[in-house]
């Protein structure tokens, strides 16, 4: 039985890289003189009168197939919010508004209903409002009783107070953030894993979602993977009163190289102390179910740390004194090459 | 062989509805000041400084799967634009910026940059930036090759040119804009027509939609039913300059009386004369090889006219040398109860 890759399970990550470049030279024949900076940022920036609205648009992945399987719907609704409200906070926005897109095969009500619940409750812990969305019924477009999730959010951000990559220093402080899971990342690596673990144990994919495990305390696997998507929001706020945030990583699809070197500006990297925390107990199950190789953990999930904060070195301690959960993990070191994340 | 409604093809406009109803006090419960109205328009306005935001989400339904047998996938990229740029045109509102969402269970690079370049090149017409998106890899999610998509659009409008229906009188007249097709509504019956049409036959789907037909001067189904969602932007800013607009309907999913009745104040309905112009052949062949009853024609699709302006009276005539293929086709009257289209 051979190691599985996420690439086995469905998902290229690289094709996805080339794929992006490959729409470059469309999006920047777009181009309005109100938008500001690159795509590949997090979110996009638009100067307005005289603020910038930050938008992004996201998924939830294929955790709506562990969602569906575990009838657990505003989970993902709250994820979906989450994840976009991260994506603007680490551009320095506050959320305004958010408006969603559910689409499935069949529409079933009380399924829609409990997703736009979990929808509008994250949106209210964000302070924002949901302004609308798009409710499509598309027949033998989705496997069975799937559905698809996607999200949209527009923020704002004073034109002074954009969170600039350009403005890391080499030496900065790297301050990481605990993940509450895999967030919405990774998740069709997780079910190749326990797709497989329940075919070679001769049992149904549920028991091996349901089965208590030690590991997690008595917890199971499925709870493990339906953690909802923590929101920075709050932290993000705690952290900009108390030190001056150079720039904000939100580790998401494509794992630490996919995501850290955003936040870092051209011939620099990061060097990262992978002991200075536990990686949490559902990443070591699924890594050892799935007999996944280290590299490709490291590039599916986030490990156990959903956000990295830059920080001037000196602002370190006010920076850790902010954030209880905090942990500084590493530093902002001259780097070359394609590999730009370095572990201690 | 019994008539195919929308409903025998999986589509419940009805349900939709319903369900969109339970989602109203979730929606409600995120309300911040700046939001202005309810949800039910065609866009959400977002007060910002001294301006309004109006922002937008939609599909393009099943049409991706006519564009993937037919191997047409630009089009359906300035669909989604296209859409999007109508439905908050007909707030007031100018285009600013786009953001997309595709989606697919196995990525295909050359297809993704296809649709994004379709995208662009709507973008570029309406001069909106492509401002971000995000591409999804979800394997198991989606049958086959399919991909889904959505975009999400964000346009700006002086507080005081909202078009609002609260402003439409009795007796104001009705101006079409002729539709260049289904636009992106009614999909899965047309589906569901050709599909059966095909088995009666003994023939492929593919050679329904590739048969040269008469009443098509030659042309055939597949090109028709993947003409591009006509974009009435630059109708509605001639329009601005020659009129007074009351307030414009957008004719999408859930056809005329889905659509009318959200550009009119409670209490007020329209009256249309169905003779003022012309039904266009792909509705006509439609119907009859579906044999769709009339009344689900014109609840699903729109008919040859995709857009319905609200002009005063005494406007007419400069709303109708405005626009050279507009068309009078009817008028505001008094209305209660559940139907407000009444046909002449």
């Amino acid at each position: 039985m051979s190691g599985l890759t996420y690439k086995d399970a469905g998902v290229d990550v690289r094709l996805k890289e080339s794929m992006l470049k490959r729409i470059r030279e469309h999006v920047a024949s777009t181009r309005r003189p109100e938008v500001i900076g690159d795509i590949g940022a997090f979110g996009g920036l638009f100067a307005f009168k005289d603020a910038v609205l930050v938008a992004s648009a996201d998924g939830v992945g294929t955790k709506v197939k562990i969602a569906e399987l575990l009838d657990s719907h505003e989970s993902v609704g709250r994820d979906l919010v989450n994840h976009c409200v991260n994506d603007i906070a680490v551009m320095g926005a506050e959320p305004l508004f958010f408006l969603d897109y559910f689409s499935a095969g069949k529409l079933e009500p009380a399924r829609f209903e409990r997703v736009v619940a979990g929808v509008a409750a994250a949106c209210r812990d964000a302070g924002m409002a949901l302004l609308g969305g798009e409710t499509a019924e598309a027949p033998g477009l989705y496997t069975g009783t799937d559905y698809d999730l996607a999200g949209f959010i527009v923020g704002a951000v004073e034109r002074d107070k954009i969170l600039d990559p350009a403005s890391v220093r080499e030496g900065d402080a790297l301050v990481g953030l605990p993940s509450s899971g895999l967030h919405t990342n990774g998740y069709s690596l997780a079910r190749a894993i326990v797709d497989r673990s329940a075919r070679a144990e001769g049992i149904e994919v549920l028991d091996v979602l349901r089965l208590p495990r030690t590991e997690l305390r008595g917890g199971t696997l499925g709870q493990a993977l339906l953690e909802v998507h923590r929101s920075y929001l709050a932290e993000i706020r705690a952290l900009r009163q108390a030190a001056a945030i150079r720039s904000i990583a939100h580790i998401t699809g494509g794992g630490w190289e996919g995501n850290l070197p955003r936040a870092l500006p051209e011939g620099l990297g990061a060097i990262v102390d992978r002991e200075s925390w536990i990686v949490p107990p559902v990443f070591r199950i699924l890594a050892e179910l799935g007999d996944v190789p280290e590299d490709d953990q490291w590039v599916t999930w986030n490990m156990g740390i959903g956000l990295v904060a830059v920080v001037a070195a000196e602002d370190e301690r006010a920076a850790l004194r902010a954030l209880p959960d905090a942990t500084l993990i590493g530093h902002v070191e001259r780097a070359s090459g394609d590999h730009r994340v370095r572990w201690a």
